[in-house]
């Protein structure tokens, strides 16, 4: 099986918005061991979408198209798709008592032409749309499939999930499992190198590193009859993986470092504080995307100047005099300070220049101390990072929730 | 002149990256008035890219690609390009240089394979890579431009922009100016209900409104022969957009709304700290993007527990137990206490509801308590925020800093 994703819409040509829904295609074809060989944009035109079909069906048999199934008269996708293919539209009874529903429940006025999204391709399947007004459709016609789905990513991605990929994985001989392990504290050509082995020696499963924006994910990957089967395959790699790479992974699913920390935190009923100097807040800001932290995360200090360091944490104003605010001392004292105040088992502190002014030879650009405090120990770690003032605000703020979770496995 | 945009690379096929140079490119090619009818997307095949090559040049006289310049033998589209129109590729002896000149003030090891990145296509204009080691190359021949690209964006865009944005402008015959006006506190639907009349006249400059993570954004653009008239044609509209939408209008270019805050702050001198709840850290982070904020952003408080909001803030607890964590009157005091603690003479501070959990039927998932103080006077806002937990966060952010900002401008 081949598939080609076509997205339509003049929307996209112009630039205003980012061709996710190919991205996230892609990702699903792949894993379901489908290949794709091309990828097309095409605007709201009908001659040059009917180009775009017979060229896609020259090379493949699967289309899928993204976008085009608005009210508008721009909107054009099934109406072509139903031309092509010489079918009538016809309305569908379900798909338009759905359409009602949704304005009503929502209490905004219908359009007459909301009532075009309601026609369907005379024996299509129909893809219900939860989420939106537009249904998707099925088309199949000899060896040739077509599948049509609305451009918005939250009616796109619940409807190919919960129709589009049965019902490809039926068609499917073979379906490919994979699984993410995510790696902190290493690089990804240390992680090559580490596993060269295991890599070289790859066949089934697959082991492909991906550089992050912080940090490494390696996604397993096999090949299998059914699911249990390509499971059984990757359990022993993965094993492996984390025999090699040790503490560094920290993750055996597709989460962030701050779930990791928050679960760690709560299991073992520890309360957290955090001291931010050039992170400025994103420590805390981050541990709070995960929604039960409030349990543990007490409070927050962003202290940008000496005097709320002083105030704030009792840094000593002799330590900043002496070192510095950027210092491993000062870090050390914002780590006691503030888990004193706010009564707190863990802190986690930073202060370091983001830039990107404020450097000078002793102290760079990127240079961080991220200070951890566990029950009365102090952990502090000298970081020079690299890139602008957000990668470096970034790179500290994974770092000391990394230097946390380091610490509190080993508890 | 029509162009197309072809990315190559296997990696775009599989999903693992997202194609983020086609949006950029199209976004600039609009600009520059140029149309595009297709994007394509095909994976490192000789085959397959000589095909979309024939495909491209059928409909259009340009063609830019991206990627697959890399120095492994997977990186295929400078090879096939110059066999395509059938030029020799040969040594560039600076490119060479620089290439060499790269790994040595890098430190980095260099291997026989990235001198195959010195390569050209005889007669063809190099388009030098300052952020890497691939050169792009512009082909002409005829009336077909092929315009080769390297992938990875940091090198692609200053490319772009220093070399190949010249290169078209010079071909072009006219120029297409757009201006920004960005705006918050008024949705899409009723911007353009504001606007009806304007938007109706609209030919040029055309008017197009974006709804944007939070807020609205409308671009004007004209189509002039220079840059300078269309300019011209461009300043009274964007004066009756003004007039029309207020206060609304946050700035004309292309800026956030925490740069605009903090030119404000810096201007007037005046101080700020901040007090989070429900936005955990959010708006100090934000705030910090900025980066001169450090001459006026004094502190910043996260404050999750009564405890916290009673011991840092001053939070009396007979409020918090009379009118609850997630009041007006906790957002007050949170407002005046922060200020007061931190010696500023402004504050942002937020209470509420951020969900999933938490909510009750008189206090929903996101309703939020955003309170400013400035010198003295305290501004509390009730909103009641739709979408999930970091929606509810983000908004809660983003109207705090709008609300500063409407009476700073007042002041």
């Amino acid at each position: 099986m081949k598939a080609e994703i076509i997205a339509i819409g003049t929307e996209i040509l112009l630039g205003d918005i980012i061709n996710s829904n190919a991205q996230y295609l892609a990702q699903e074809l792949a894993a379901l061991g489908i290949d794709m060989y091309y990828q097309q944009v095409v605007g709201d035109n009908e001659k040059r979408i009917v180009h775009a079909f017979d060229e896609a069906y020259n090379r493949s048999n699967i289309i899928i198209t993204t976008g085009g199934l608005g009210p508008t008269d721009d909107d054009l996708t099934k109406e072509v798709a139903a031309k092509y293919f010489n079918k009538e539209l016809l309305e569908d009874e379900e798909s338009i008592e759905k359409i009602k529903c949704y304005f009503k429940f929502r209490e905004r006025k219908m359009t007459k032409n909301n009532l075009k999204q309601g026609l369907i391709p005379e024996g299509a399947i129909i893809i219900n749309n939860n989420n939106g007004t537009a249904p998707g459709v099925i088309i199949e016609e000899n060896e040739k499939v077509m599948i049509i789905l609305p451009g918005p990513p939250k009616e796109m991605k619940p409807m190919f999930e919960e129709t589009v990929k049965p019902y490809l994985k039926k068609k499917a001989d073979s379906v490919l499992v994979s699984k993410m392990i995510k790696i902190l504290g290493i690089g990804e050509s240390a992680v090559a190198d580490e596993l060269k082995d295991l890599m070289d020696a790859q066949t089934n499963p697959t082991i492909a590193p991906y550089a992050k924006e912080v940090g490494v994910m390696l996604r397993v990957t096999a090949k299998a009859d059914n699911e249990e089967e390509a499971i059984k395959l990757i359990v022993p790699i993965e094993d492996k993986i984390k025999e090699k790479l040790g503490d560094n992974v920290y993750a055996t699913e597709d989460i962030a470092i701050e779930d990791v920390v928050a679960k760690l935190l709560i299991e073992r009923k520890l309360t957290i504080s955090t001291a931010e100097s050039c992170t400025g807040g994103m420590i805390a800001s981050t541990l709070i995307n995960y929604p039960g932290i409030s349990e543990v995360l007490l409070e927050g200090a962003v202290t940008y100047s000496n005097e709320a360091k002083h105030n704030r944490l009792g840094v000593n104003n002799e330590t900043l005099d002496k070192y510095g605010a950027v210092s491993e001392e000062t870090a050390r004292e914002m780590a006691i300070g503030i888990a004193k105040t706010a009564k707190t088992d863990v802190s986690i502190v930073t202060t370091g220049i983001a830039g990107p002014g404020g450097g000078t030879k002793e102290k760079p650009v990127g240079l961080v101390y991220v200070g951890v405090y566990v029950q009365g120990e102090v952990t502090i770690q000298r970081c020079i990072f690299n890139g602008n003032r957000s990668r470096i605000r970034l790179q500290a703020t994974i770092t000391g929730l990394d230097m946390l979770r380091r610490i509190l496995i080993k508890k």
